[in-house]
């Protein structure tokens, strides 16, 4: 009789300790987000107004991707939130051994929600999966409206997107729609909150969302 | 007696096409800027900025590298500059064969300065040489000041510093003087000009001190 080899897919090495990382988070009930954005569109910004406004018992923690210096790490820590930095040495993105190498500088069972902000750059990113729960873009208002049409990967790969600056939609002629109809194009269904972390706006209906999807709250 | 063997430098790919593009531009008395930033911190304003205070007889063209789209090109082309699009297909910067498969697009004897607007990418695109006379990074002020300190590899690699958008220093509570140091620690003499596109402030500066390091002028 005829043996028939079951071929499995073999997952790339990053996809491997991804699945490890995903794994570890489940067991731990921990629900994780992977923030990437351009440099300087708000992602420590985004992390700390979300932090903000969980629920009393929804415990963050955070880890902190730069190519170098602990400048967000500090003010993250100056919260009194849990964090952790990896600094890439180069790399443009983080990928799922550092997160691993992080983890056990976290007490995964005193955290719900771990907010992993990516080294700041919109191509490199989306390519490397950490085992986050939600791939989460942050746009920002001063980069134009144009970025989903010239950076598509990015886009395509959201679960849901943050434009974030909003209250400077003016002063850089802002075209919303333009921005929502480029992000449609690759991205048909993916959720959008415009939001300031300066002025508070839109972040309450996100931190809902996340809430919602999460389902961290006891 | 013995042979000795003269072991000459291997180049690897990327420098051997960017050395020959270099003598290409040369050869032909083009001066080429390689233009390299975030996503939207204004490199396609700054082309545009600088090829409107062109003295009579200095010829523009642009190279214009994005993952996709052609939403740049289409605005320097209306302009009237001469403009090649590079689509990367994905690939997050430009390298010395996409420049080299561009020029035959452009009648290099018909061009004094050549304008390459590298991917919007502070990391990656600092890694790959194209064959250029200067390294321009564009910062601009949405993006924070301690963008030197986050991404030093980007600064250190730049022959000359824009930071873009100052007319809204006071909006974004921008720390000029923490920037300068942070560029002084990876770069020390590098110049920096402090520009608007919006404004027009500081571009004169910056024209006159390209012309002068490309002699261009006739």
């Amino acid at each position: 009789m005829a043996k028939i080899a079951v071929v499995k897919e073999i997952l790339n090495a990053n996809d491997q300790v991804a699945a490890e990382n995903r794994a570890a988070f489940a067991g731990a009930g921990v629900f994780v987000l992977n923030l990437m954005a351009s440099p300087g569109a708000g992602k420590t910004s985004v992390i700390l107004a979300t932090a903000a406004r969980l629920p009393q018992g929804v415990r963050p923690a955070v880890i902190e991707g730069d190519l170098a210096s602990s400048i967000d790490a500090d003010t993250v820590a100056a919260r009194g939130i849990p964090v952790v930095q990896i600094n890439t040495g180069g790399s443009c993105h983080l990928d799922a051994p550092m997160v691993r190498a992080a983890l056990p500088h976290l007490r995964l069972d005193e955290i719900d929600l771990l907010l992993i902000e990516n080294v700041g750059n919109l191509v490199c990113t989306a390519d490397f999966a950490l085992g986050a729960d939600v791939a989460v873009v942050v746009a920002s208002v001063p980069e134009g409206h144009d970025k989903p049409y010239k950076y598509p990967g990015m886009f395509a790969a959201a679960d849901v997107v943050l434009l974030n600056k909003v209250d400077l939609l003016e002063v850089f002629e802002f075209d919303v729609a333009y921005f929502r109809r480029g992000l449609a194009m690759v991205n048909p269904d993916v959720p959008l909150f415009l939001v300031s972390c300066r002025t508070g706006d839109g972040l309450d209906a996100w931190v809902e969302w996340l809430l919602d999807k999460s389902r961290v709250v006891k």
